[in-house]
């Protein structure tokens, strides 16, 4: 799996052009297949049984599996995918820690409280706040424990995240989230764990008195086709655990809560990042909590697949040391680090006709740092110009206006003042002026769904009649609502999401035995 | 039953002080008392057969009831309230319509696509566009139906409602929704209909089948106590028919998607617009659309209870014929006819620091208009404060910037161009040179909730997990979701409701008799 495979797409087109008639008004929205919704009754008998199911095998669901393991219980761990590892293995390994010791030896003042802010400015203060001043509380907790039980190693310098206030982001040593998740899978396994991969969750089994009981899955699932693989019920003594992440790669869904998120528009998630399971917790009686915030990537390039290479050079260059640029007007159209709404919202109201540049000594800084710009070049997805008119020429600026927009940048580093978009200005900032220039093409892509199953602080999830806690079931990860409201700020998710799985794990693992 | 009949909120908030543990994180979220959600079983045997069930007793619903009847179905109305007449009924009995007769007579051009384009731009683009469609579509018919079947009187003039391209909405003669309700109710008792009131939805019955087969209810039920009434099973040989409006007035239930909006906030609608049905309907698979978008309206004072008789001043003279005053700045801090989301959101970014103030021009004005303005004085919703002065010191506002700011609006009309907030100016704009002056405070109340149930623009139901419609149940009105998108025009709620209410009628009528 990688984060360009993003070939299911045309079997999802597929099936959909083929069925038309039930279709939501101008919603192309065949979600899950024929069948009726009503939720499964028990079975006469379970083919398996064990205290605590976890579905979905990214941060949420390994780490859960990893607790409620530790505290005693058996775990039947499944996973859909034919790899494990979900949206995490392929996330970039930045996760925000408020408050760590290495913030205070750089003598960086933090605190729970300082995160929290930010994740309520960035979230338009629609957050659930105690989950977010949980995630936030936590943060140092699940830092050590990914140091001390996981052994995961990060580099020494914490960054500074768009939309922090501070520094405080650990960026594991090999740049992923893959880092963290193979720490967890080699753990998992010391402890007698292995996902099970192809196992898809097919209905969440609640009992007439309300409990949920179990499972029912289908086991050599050939993803892409709901029907495949052998059925097998799961009895889950004390709990279940729903770790499956957001369905950023589901069109029909996403298209329901924003119909704008057509499957024309690309995706940074995994192909594995689907709707079924989250819209099962649903149907038997799960809460649904602010789906219509999906989160856009601002830093994506229609030039490549998924996440692509784009970012690293969009965000780690043109962002600081370049300008981003309207190419029907020739202007700068955003700051270029604001948070991701904005500046996504900024790009689509150019109507996607926007372009990241540097020049050639901010590709001299990318290359310094890492940035892998040769492969870029080759690819396509960055372009070289020898000269601003080459450049102007090839994407339909208006030389003049392009011109002078440069010339403004260009006196506001000397003022030492971002006077268009009063951008925060780096201590070694340098104007744009030697050719040969490089452009990026931008374009959003969807890249996390801050809605899901409405939850409380225990990860409990919450039933849409009573509003209480659904006994036996926990929901952890993107799958869960609420903690980031209407937008998510970068390197949460990990923390997030390493947070809350630990906190399913361990509660569900104290559940009752039901029989 | 009257718009300032708000004391529920003191039961609900009791209710809600008590129960403490299960609730969402930060949010109090008790919803509707005890028990397990699992959806009912079939009941052995109905008290009661009819073909179509109607739950409430809006536009919508009494549309539906009529249609279906009309089409040879035998109809049971429910509605839980005491009286009938939902939100409906205190309206402001306004209906966009797109392409009259007597719009042709006045010269204006106006067809489906130019009220579709309004209310997609209003919605920020995130509408289903087929039901927007279906909207505009049918005003022209539906308008004639009020007239020729209902026999409705409007006013003769059209009004050019905010965020409309042109003049298009027909005005009620009485000036509220009730002139529109009395016809509907009138018009069904000669067809044999009349509302059971006290009459609550306990459950929608889905079959093992999939399909919705009739409903469990309370009759003789008192509002705000779930468990009273007497059960009763109600068989619906054809379809059950949701009609049960938005849930503005639950604020557990839209705190879950938007927690800014706390108990704290009043609100605008009828005290039975609560969440319950919506729940309900969820739990037996129906599909939640869009639930964060909720509409505050911009035009109310925290002085008086409701929608109280503040918007008539606010909106009829202030916002034309006034300016609003940030009171801490002494500033404008917003164009007074921007639309309701915008200004709402502008209100809240002052802290609720707000005032609508006009001089005695315009005071007179709305007198002339009819305008209580002698009332709003007396209920002390509006304050006549003699000179500009009094008003400054009465509403902490700093002297000087406030008459800054009534010199530069001043000096704009002169020009006739708004330099500070680009708002129209009427034809026969004034300034604001004459005492005494009149103040209303501001604070925006929860209006309209977009979100809802998913339909198609038959009115089906789509269910969460096929997408697909679910057999026998339909969904009209403030009920059903994605129409509006981000935020709806006014006066396109009730041809809205008219028309998918009668479209539902009619759809159910013709469904095929289960048993």
């Amino acid at each position: 799996m990688g984060t360009s495979d993003n070939s299911g797409k045309t079997t999802h087109m597929t099936r959909r052009a083929l069925l038309g008639t039930g279709a939501i008004a101008g919603v192309a929205a065949t979600l899950g297949g024929p069948g009726a919704a009503a939720p499964r009754a028990m079975p006469d008998s379970w083919d398996e049984e064990v205290d605590v199911v976890v579905i979905g095998s990214g941060f949420a669901g390994l780490a859960a599996a990893h607790e409620a393991q530790k505290a005693g219980a058996s775990v039947a761990l499944l996973e859909k995918m034919q790899v494990p590892g979900g949206n995490s293995i392929i996330n970039g390994g930045v996760m925000a820690v408020a408050g760590s010791d290495q913030q205070a030896e750089m003598g960086i003042e933090d605190s729970a409280d300082v995160m929290l802010a930010d994740m309520l400015k960035a979230g338009l203060d629609l957050n659930h706040v105690a989950l977010a001043r949980t995630v936030a509380e936590h943060s140092v907790d699940v830092y050590r424990w990914t140091v001390d039980e996981l052994e995961v190693e990060y580099k020494d310098r914490l960054t500074h995240m768009g939309g922090h206030a501070v520094p405080r982001a650990y960026s594991t040593s090999n740049g992923s989230g893959s880092g963290i998740i193979v720490q967890q899978l080699a753990k998992l396994k010391e402890l007698g764990i292995e996902p099970r991969t192809r196992t898809l969750l097919k209905h969440i089994i609640r009992d007439g008195d309300g409990r949920v009981k179990g499972v029912e899955v289908r086991e050599k699932h050939a993803f892409r086709d709901p029907e495949s693989g052998d059925p097998r019920t799961i009895k889950a003594r004390k709990a279940v655990i729903l770790a499956t992440g957001g369905f950023g790669n589901d069109p029909a869904f996403r298209m329901m809560q924003d119909p704008r998120l057509t499957d024309e528009l690309d995706t940074t998630n995994q192909p594995g990042a689907t709707s079924e399971a989250l819209r099962e917790a649903i149907n038997i009686g799960g809460i649904l909590i602010q789906p219509s915030w999906i989160q856009l990537g601002p830093w994506t390039s229609p030039d490549e697949k998924g996440m692509g290479m784009a970012p690293s050079f969009v965000q780690g260059t043109t962002a600081s040391y370049g300008v981003w640029i309207n190419t029907e007007t020739g202007e700068r159209f955003v700051n270029e680090l604001a948070d991701r709404k904005i500046r996504a919202d900024a790009i689509i109201a150019t109507g996607n006709k926007a372009i990241a540049i540097a020049d050639a000594t901010g590709f001299k800084y990318a290359k310094g740092r890492g940035t892998k710009v040769d492969r870029m070049l080759e690819a396509g997805v960055l372009t070289e110009y020898a000269t601003l008119e080459d450049m102007a020429a090839a994407h339909d600026v208006p030389l003049e206006p392009l011109k002078a927009t440069i010339k403004r940048f260009n006196t506001s580093v000397d003022a030492g003042e971002d006077s268009d978009m009063g951008r925060y200005l780096q201590a070694d900032q340098f104007k744009l002026v030697d050719g040969p220039y490089y452009a990026v093409r931008l374009l959003p892509k969807v890249h996390h769904t801050m809605g899901g199953i409405g939850i409380n602080a225990e990860t409990q999830a919450l039933d849409v009649v009573t509003g209480d806690p659904i006994s036996g079931l926990y929901v952890a990860g993107e799958a869960a609502g609420g903690v980031h409201g209407a937008s998510r700020l970068g390197s949460c998710a990990t923390t997030e999401c390493l947070v809350f799985g630990r906190i399913a794990g361990q509660n569900a693992a104290a559940e009752e035995n039901w029989g």
